[in-house]
């Protein structure tokens, strides 16, 4: 965790903030919010209009003498390169520094072929859309993957839907390419991220996203910022175990953990068990739609199970929202009441006093938009911006 | 949560923090660290001065020249009040403003007697230990209460421990006779707080710290501050439901919960249950020591049940260290071990892979210290230094 030093007050990255908030936007007001000096703030103004991240616009409000300069945020002076890989799609953007994207595309890639093979081809997808840009356009890059991360080194952990990405280190490798700073997270992390920045921040800063596709995993938001605990590990929601899961070995190697009874992976298993050929959710949402009872319950079961632990999560954290996401939440709605249900009875009174729980806005594009994010966190932040780049 | 606005840079309280750390202890040095005028900085430092905050000390190193004037923090300024309330015992303190103790005791209050009664109680210790002093030399009070606590309104919320005190707004009545910022938090929070500051806030940022007694609860610290959520209600540990139970109700209505299964009141039942004549966790003890089997497996038990959560939360949050308090804690040593134990096997590989468990470090002087911390961080902090008071 990053703490704040009192040596970095008022620094050229406190001035963008101003600018860019709007908050101060003429030299004399940047003076007069940051009691900097004349000089300061006309050097640390510098800085930034030598970068290209702030331009003057001449043409001020008229009062009657000339006009005071006025600063604004120039987001076209760079852009950030965002990658979300996941277990069958992958989605690949260049977006410019107030996080728009300018191209973007959606790949079949297979993941499972390894870094080697997939992180080149991702890097080539972003030269192909940086075109004639330089690569000392690019700022920063940011990636999500289905795995644990450990945040610092962006080094792969305890892999299971990407055996052959455990223990790789891909900032290295991006960097050799792009030579700009490179953040990788757990791919339900930055999702959390891109749903609370475009759909939430305005309102709350205490969000739980749970994600729910082949495998169950959580991202959390505390206090506006990513909860990643010591070593970028926090989250892992799919390992925790419910109480009437009737003893299914979980492939982490405990029982009953969450993740071997609400997964996409795990509705299949249970529909087959009942006699049901289902090789797809898409098969799955058919028997429900078909009125099949039995397929229903198997769903209803999953959500109830899934609500345990939501619960147990509500009653940790607090959030102010529950976001259920991934393809499971996508195909079944029955699923979100379940979860619903069971956390609104079993979470403590004040944890669920104003609570939340809703289905993804954003859907498959909060990965990506969450990339973005996280590398113009950076980029952006006071720290880098006062590092000559 | 406060979020830190752009218009609060280099403020008095930012000097007060660079003279605090001794990151900048001269008039020259605060110009040159924080890029404020020469007049900006006169300004902050002769508020600082004004409000005794901050004291000149002219004995500086001998350049050959007039030494500069060197200022330091004056932690004698203002006091703040602290009472950690207990089912059992409160403890009450005045402090200095750097948190060491100026005067403390510990009490046998009766909370349950209600706020009518208590907060009057408390009231009067601390007038006693101001004696002389006026009340204007209260800067603040911080209080923790075994109860789940709205921070932003002080108000305690479904409390099981002190039913007179459900729905009490406590800071208007402390404010009413010392006129001061009140902060209230739950018990364990508070505990969390002190524990981390005093014994780990120099080595790590994330610690969740669980109490072990009449029931159970956790508090978390993320990232350097108390993890609060949107509600001031994270941290219920208790109510998370374990596996292998036996279908136990707990008094919040539901089954299986680690509090009505790994608490002291749990144990002393189960051990009833056994035959066994207790009546208090010191006979519980006396049974361990006199090598009954039985009891020995029950503590194991609550253990194990205990680690459960315990490895739920560490998931969920992947902490530096795991911290066990409470009598409970202090009374049986195997139950660290069985917590340890479980943890090890059931949380992830990343998140246990550096994780360490202990035992509190501070046992109950952790509560008060936390509540001095609490309203220190406040009225230290940056935003309330500028507010004249």
């Amino acid at each position: 965790m990053t703490r704040r030093t009192a040596s970095a007050l008022a620094t050229s990255g406190d001035v963008l903030r101003l600018i860019r908030t709007g908050e101060a936007v003429t030299r004399a007001d940047i003076g007069r919010v940051t009691g900097l000096s004349r000089p300061a703030v006309t050097l640390r103004v510098g800085e930034l209009l030598e970068r290209g991240l702030v331009v003057e616009d001449t043409e001020g409000p008229s009062t009657g003498g000339r006009p005071p300069v006025r600063l604004s945020f120039n987001a076209s002076a760079g852009v950030v390169l965002a990658a979300s890989l996941g277990a069958s799609r992958t989605q690949v953007a260049v977006c410019d520094l107030s996080g728009e994207p300018l191209a973007g595309t959606e790949e079949e890639i297979d993941v499972e072929k390894g870094p080697d093979v997939v992180l080149p081809m991702i890097m080539d997808i972003w030269s192909g859309m940086l075109g004639d840009r330089p690569v000392s356009d690019v700022w920063g890059v940011g990636m999500g993957v289905p795995a644990t991360v450990e945040f610092a080194a962006g080094r792969t952990e305890s892999v299971r839907v990407m055996a052959s990405w455990t223990g790789v280190a891909i900032p290295p490798v991006i960097r050799e390419r792009f030579n700009a700073p490179v953040f990788v997270d757990n791919d339900v992390n930055v999702i959390a991220m891109g749903e609370h920045r475009r759909a939430y921040a305005d309102e709350l800063d205490d969000l739980l996203f749970v994600k729910v596709s082949t495998r169950i995993g959580a991202g959390v938001i505390a206090g506006g910022g990513i909860l990643r605990g010591a070593l970028g590990a926090a989250g892992e929601i799919g390992h925790i175990p419910v109480r009437d899961g009737g003893g299914v070995l979980c492939r982490c190697g405990n029982i009953d953990c969450v993740d071997s009874l609400a997964s996409a992976t795990a509705i299949l298993r249970d529909l087959r068990a009942k006699g049901r050929d289902v090789s797809s959710l898409a098969d799955a949402v058919a028997l429900v739609r078909a009125g099949d009872a039995e397929t229903m319950a198997v769903v209803r079961r999953a959500g109830r199970l899934l609500g345990e632990v939501v619960a147990s999560a509500v009653n940790l954290l607090n959030p102010a929202v529950v976001v259920l996401g991934g393809d499971v939440v996508e195909a079944f709605q029955p699923l979100v009441s379940a979860v619903r249900e069971v956390v609104y009875r079993r979470s403590t009174a004040l944890a669920t006093r104003s609570l939340r729980i809703e289905r993804s806005v954003l859907g498959p594009a909060a990965g990506i938009a969450g990339c973005a994010y996280m590398a113009l966190d950076h980029v952006l932040s006071a720290d880098a911006v006062d590092i000559a780049r």
